[in-house]
């Protein structure tokens, strides 16, 4: 037995030196760590963003995907364009004239699997290892976990409560390129953003995309959560301004369902088709029949409508969540108010590293995501991140109630040192 | 409108500089290239390997479908495992058992959106830029366009009609080596090649995975027509016997359905971890929805039925495609006679460039993939594929009829140079 553990251990060794420079960036989501944790029926999780799913159709979504097998199974069992079918990037652009991006040309747009997969092409597109992507402090993980597995240098920009703060862009460009940093791209979640919740003020989007424009920086705007807006004036995306400098992402994963794994890429005509070939390479071709079968939800079904009432069941539980912060949070607990989207952030007073708090709320019946796993640096954050999407209300108020004691310790603890 | 168009250049020559180096060697696939043409119904269209899903039981797998919405679309439509669900990878168990291998985790098991993502995480993970990968010559242009995406040397090894030899292997490896070649794997497609239909020999499996673990070079198995024989005596994968020097990767779009874009790897216990996190790096799950229906797909319908129809069916063309052959093609023309799959090589005396020769079939009424599609070093190649997965027997044989003068009259100028 010692000898075939020493071969196998031999074989392990020799193999590691196969492995790519990438291999040793890729790392787990904190998001993903505590997942399995999210399934503890105990547990009032309000770490992950799921979706809610229980207002869908399901019977008439059902009887659709039946009806498209039956009668079209021949086309949606296929392997189809690699661009996406041409049907759902139309009623893609009918969707995105919901939020004001009129005029897009179909053939611009790049069916993907879900915008996570959009993301992963525009960082093999336009980022060699050791490049720069610009960020905001916070951003989502999903996004890190992207730029690591590229060897992408995510630079962290700040942020306050109207989002992406331009004058520190313009600085954060100056310091980078004194250093001779190549800078690729801004990576912005303008609408209700991952983790934070804020919102980009309008006047600062026509600023940043100034900036990036007169910095030759193009701009990858993600925007999964813009359609769930329900307080407040809506604001375009910087796409609707810009449509030459920017690449945007959208996807069904937020007012449909995720688990079809559909979302989009919108590619100025002059990246376009590298973009498009890069998309094609790792898949082939999205999946034919999720497409179909989200063009025949669009086509039957009452699809604004759905919308609205995402929009007044999240307000709802975003309600519910601040209702019970406003009540059970000790004093120096901050936290933002957004306006839209599934996630509200929460600031400590400083000197708190929300890590090891993680395994004292698990304790205490709840479970969060610390906020370190949101900037590039993995350094120590005194904030977290709290999700409302997935959790009724009452288990809402049941989990902001089990954490207060904990952020309460940890503060006094604080306090004393 | 002169300034504007100035301005259009301007901007597109300034992110022209923005591309990353491996964006400029993504370049579309030859079989894509036709793809449009394939879909001119006054064509025979010989180019594509498209399945054939025609036997497949549609009215059934559309009530499987709304039954799963109906049922569970709680889950179905929501995020999943990044891995994939226990239950299917628990069932893909069983499909590899069919061929041979046994003794699988599926705790080793990731499911891809297609095997096509697979071959892009083995070289996201296992390939820097400039590294080697060792392919049969020829071989399938998808893989290497992956290859091309991550600057991966792309090294074709001579084959002959049993398949990757050995020797030519052993010399390759050693020449490579001498040059300072930084070998990482073998990609290998063992039964039924795509494109020249020749499946891999027993005994030179055996020699050729002795070779690779010898020179440490793992070996990425590729086997998304191992269950589509229909003659001979079945030879099992590589992975039964090695299992700890194998990549596997398999796929439902063969034997189910490409369009649900469902495949998977087995990837060495030792190998496995960053293999998983870099394939959910890029899509965070794979369509919950699609596995879950070729989840109760494969337990409520006679799927080894289901394979044994299209196995008689492609039988059938295959018979076909060969009989034609025999018939109408001129002397100097030689073709391989595949024992499964979907594809037949055909080779034509040396001169032959048989890239100016598919407008002159598209001329002729049929379309099929001149042979340097299937090469690395785009060198003219006197050889082409024929599919006949996707085409009706009375067609093919219409196809190769036109076929024959396009090739004969290639032949007598070819004579005469």
């Amino acid at each position: 037995m010692g000898s075939e553990t020493e071969i196998a251990m031999t074989r392990a060794a020799a193999h590691e030196s196969l492995f790519s420079e990438r291999a040793s960036h890729i790392k787990q989501s904190a998001v993903r760590d505590v997942f399995e944790l999210s399934l503890d029926p105990t547990l009032v999780s309000l770490a992950g963003g799921n979706p809610y799913l229980q207002s869908l159709p399901l019977e008439k979504l059902g009887a659709m995907a039946s009806e498209l097998i039956a009668t079209q199974g021949m086309t949606a069992l296929q392997y189809g364009s690699g661009q996406g079918t041409e049907e759902l990037r139309l009623q893609i652009c009918e969707v995105m004239a919901e939020e004001g991006i009129t005029g897009v040309d179909p053939n611009n747009i790049v069916v993907t699997t879900g915008s996570q997969a959009a993301q992963d092409v525009a960082c093999k597109v336009f980022c060699n290892p050791g490049d720069t992507v610009l960020c905001e402090d916070p951003t989502y993980v999903g996004a890190l976990n992207t730029f690591e597995a590229y060897q992408v240098r995510a630079e962290p920009v700040a942020t306050d409560e109207h989002g992406l703060i331009p004058s520190a862009l313009r600085q954060r460009i100056d310091e980078l390129r004194s250093e001779g940093a190549r800078i690729k791209f801004l990576y912005t979640i303008p609408n209700f953003n991952n983790p934070s919740g804020i919102t980009l003020a309008a006047e600062r989007r026509a600023e940043i995309a100034e900036i990036c424009i007169a910095e030759n920086i193009l701009i990858l705007e993600d925007n999964p959560y813009g359609m769930l807006r329900y307080s407040g004036e809506p604001i375009k995306p910087l796409r609707a301004y810009h449509p030459d400098h920017v690449i945007y992402m959208g996807s069904f994963s937020k007012i449909l369902a995720p688990g079809l794994r559909i979302g989009w890429a919108v590619v100025p005509p002059h990246l376009f088709r590298r973009f498009y070939l890069a998309a094609e390479a790792v898949t082939l071709c999205p999946a034919t029949f999720n497409q179909m079968l989200i063009s025949k939800y669009l086509s039957e079904h009452d699809w604004r409508g759905q919308i609205q009432t995402y929009r007044e069941l999240y307000a709802g539980r975003c309600e519910a969540m601040l209702q019970a912060l406003d009540e059970y949070m000790p004093d120096g607990v901050g936290y933002t108010r957004p306006e839209g989207g599934f996630f509200i952030w929460v600031t400590l007073p400083e000197g708190i590293d929300t890590y090891p708090l993680l395994s004292k709320g698990i304790e205490a019946g709840v479970v969060f995501i610390p906020g370190a796993a949101f900037s590039p640096h993995d350094a120590p954050s005194h904030r977290l991140r709290l999700a409302f999407s997935a959790v009724p209300e009452d288990k809402i108020r049941e989990g902001i109630k089990r954490l207060a004691p904990v952020l309460a310790e940890a503060i006094a603890e604080n306090g004393v040192r």
